[in-house]
């Protein structure tokens, strides 16, 4: 992993304030010594599991899903998996019933994941589903130690995993909550955690990442007010639903009050698939308010890999320069050329991010780097980038009105 | 189709401005008059497409794809459709080679779709595929009257259907570039047509949403360096890709320089879907910086309804209130909950959009009143609306990049 900064950042102080408090936060905030777990009982747990079961569904919703999901669509693609992934994480009728449509029962499991125990969706969801099959045994609960749903899944007798202590939802993915569907589908989590260990390393270690991570979040931080946009610009489809881990990483970290003033504060993020993006978002980057960083996401090697033939058209003759060109080498040349054309407007900040290739080491890598940017970057700005009391307002306006009818 | 704004809006005079310029615009820009347009020609096209063929395939990029997916989407899960459709819009090698794996090319039509005839992106993809049969004549080719992507179309005897006058790429859903694909599935496009023209009717004569659209305009063009940043909520897995949609009308239309000015202006798109995105993006509405309106989307009858059972699971008797309610009802109390919950910090504009159900008509109504909401927005922030020069730089880098290799 290569991250190249096209812009200037020098301000040690600033960068040394944050490194000390990332540092002392590991004692109490969970997510940094994922990469050290030891992750034997989740391969004894899906050894449990039935192998005429075919397909993994996730019932749970934002932290509980987002995760998995980003690093399930990146590798599906690329490799051959032993059993399908599917994500129940919406109310919307229509959606439920398609998903229903796709699995067959009897050869599901189901993971219910719910922090709290008391979701509204997971828990409307579980109740429809489990009215389908009232004796089917096919479940899995993962909740806080204690939760009410913990006593419920006892008092049927159904299995139980407990999200470690102070990792929040959405920096979950490197725990139970995204090890276990992945591995249930025989996607390598061994990689997953090699790749956010070796970022950890090169960050905490003084290695290659510290400075640029630094520099990064003390610009990020230090221009939040006026490049209050940071846009993630990613050249594979396969990076769809990370860009959407992203944005709930990013939005509902940084967007909140300052701990010692009133301001409202916040960095508003924004994933964009490159290059169908080139023909959408980009005019508005390009020529719009200068409000936005962008960070570009390549992938060096695309592994299966095609080429553009060798195939003049008449009348289309001036499209030959395409030709006997293999589209990973294209579809790089579309992003270094926009990169170019963005940095020769000299007042967007730019960077960019080159993965090797798509496994799960490297996904590992980019999510416990995203991970250590939001901390650091949320220390700057003065957050609590772990709480969200932002959605709690509407949660309770719901309960009193499901009281009501 | 319903609007409800919940924020005060009062200024009579640019209101005014507003509607005649765009009144003015009718002559010139081609998108306004879609809606009365004569479509039997489609239909006997339509016909002319073996029954044999099972899949229809779009090679496309931006306006070229997005207008057509955002109603495949849409109405897919609801209806059985006769043809599946896929969209080609990457360069990722991946991508293609998994689309490619969907289909059987024997029993796909392609529809090639290039308003220049020279998009790269369009053009790498169709050759690629033409190299794997050569002898193929399954091709469509959508183009601007006398490009040489038609000339070549003629040369090899392929059928050519043109996009109309002064339609720009993302205004032309309503033209051939939506309608033929979407047609060619089984959707209902004379109802698409329909629902637009009620919206055309409603604004231009003097109907219900005259006032609400100016209205809103107005508000967003006055407020726009305070609240520089749009997002669409919608409350339906199903508006996913209509959100992608409004991504490229809004951030295309509207971000780049004044006609009159040196300033570089720009309203910033976002698509939120609920209930999924209150456990994302809604902390950083809520407690984030203030530069966000929001649009509620619901949907009022889900037609494939399904209940909540009448299940009391033990230790989580306090998530009884949700039995026996529909998840039609849940979602949009799920919508109506955080519109409250937002609507009480004062400084969120908010409006609510409420479409009748999921059908053809409903989407038309949708598609018309955002292209009417960008033209009146571009009017009043002094861009031009339906060009995009901001595009071009990094196509030029490519091309010489493309000569040089």
């Amino acid at each position: 992993m290569i991250n190249k900064l096209y812009f200037e950042s020098k301000d040690k102080e600033i960068e040394k304030r944050a490194f000390k408090a990332i540092k002392r936060e590991q004692d109490t905030i969970g997510y940094y010594s994922l990469p050290s777990q030891n992750i034997d009982y989740i391969e004894d747990y899906c050894n449990s599991i039935d192998d005429n079961i075919e397909a993994i569904a996730v019932i749970g919703i934002g932290g509980s899903s987002l995760g998995a999901k980003a690093v399930y669509e990146f590798i599906k693609p690329v490799e051959e998996l032993s059993r399908k992934l599917y994500f129940f994480e919406s109310t919307d009728p229509i959606n439920i019933k398609n998903l229903l449509d796709k699995i067959d029962l009897d050869k599901t499991h189901f993971l219910v994941i719910s922090k709290s125990g008391t979701t509204v969706e997971t828990f409307s969801i579980y109740k429809y589903i489990l009215s389908l099959q009232p004796d089917n045994k096919n479940y899995t609960f993962i909740t806080d130690p204690n939760s009410s749903l913990e006593k419920y899944a006892k008092e049927i007798e159904a299995k139980v995993l407990h999200l470690p202590d102070s990792v929040g939802g959405r920096f979950s993915v490197l725990s139970v909550v995204g090890l276990v569907p992945l591995a249930l589908c025989g996607i390598d989590i061994d990689g997953l955690i090699k790749g956010a260990k070796s970022v950890q390393n090169s960050f905490f270690q003084k290695g290659y990442l510290e400075d640029i991570l630094l520099k990064k979040a003390s610009f990020y931080a230090k221009n939040h007010a006026r490049y209050n946009i940071n846009c993630i610009f990613a050249y594979s489809e396969s990076l769809k639903y990370f860009c959407e881990w992203y944005v709930q990483l990013w939005g509902e970290s940084l967007g909140k009050r300052q701990r010692h003033s009133a301001f409202n504060v916040g960095l508003t993020p924004i994933g964009l698939i490159g290059p169908k993006d080139q023909h959408s978002f980009l005019q508005l980057i390009m020529e719009g308010t200068r409000n936005k960083s962008v960070t570009f996401i390549q992938i060096k090697d695309f592994q299966n890999d095609i080429e553009i033939p060798d195939i003049s058209l008449p009348h289309l003759e001036s499209l030959d320069t395409l030709n006997n060109l293999s589209f990973s080498k294209l579809i790089n040349m579309q992003c270094n050329s926009l990169i170019e054309a963005l940095d020769a407007q000299k007042d967007i900040p730019l960077d960019n991010i080159i993965l090797e290739k798509v496994d799960s080491q490297t996904i590992g890598k980019l999510i416990y780097y995203y991970e250590l940017l939001t901390s650091l970057v949320g220390e700057l700005i003065d957050v609590d980038t772990y709480n969200q009391p932002g959605v709690e307002v509407a949660k309770v306006i719901l309960k009193e009105k499901l009281k009501e009818k």
